[in-house]
């Protein structure tokens, strides 16, 4: 994600599938999302790039149980967020 | 959480504690807000509540490893929200 863009999406999921679940990651990661958690994304992409994303995962799911979230946010919204960052040093 | 209010934030958490995980887990369903993934909750609270339970959170995870992310959503933002839910019937 290239620096200067303030990320408008946020994307979880939950996914039981580990094979589908990491290649839901990966897809994530080719659209240039950041990985700020396990299971949690943020980036910048333009809406149709966002449902272009969105439809591929679709397709890797399949009818395999997950719930997948994709929020759109807004430039007021991503400074107002909190976070506590505290890496694993284990 | 009423049914009338539109959701105005998600919290995302990585946290390796089992204990602090649960009662992080806990403490965000005292505030009323839904489970929407195992580590993802929704929910509406006014800010200086926001800052109330955000504040709790880090009590409880205190050094331990784990991220945790509280995004305000605006509620055009929510409309335009993506969703995929297939549950586990396993």
């Amino acid at each position: 994600m290239s620096v200067e863009k303030t990320p408008n999406l946020i994307l979880v999921y939950d996914i039981v599938d580990d094979r589908k679940r990491t290649k839901i990651a990966d897809v994530c990661l080719d659209y240039g999302l950041d990985r700020i958690q396990y299971s949690a994304f943020v980036g910048w992409l333009i809406p149709a790039k966002q449902q272009e994303l969105f439809t591929k995962i679709r397709r890797i799911l399949g009818k395999s149980p997950g719930n997948v979230q994709l929020l759109p946010i807004c430039a007021d919204d991503w400074k107002k967020r909190r976070v506590i960052d505290q890496p694993d040093k284990g």
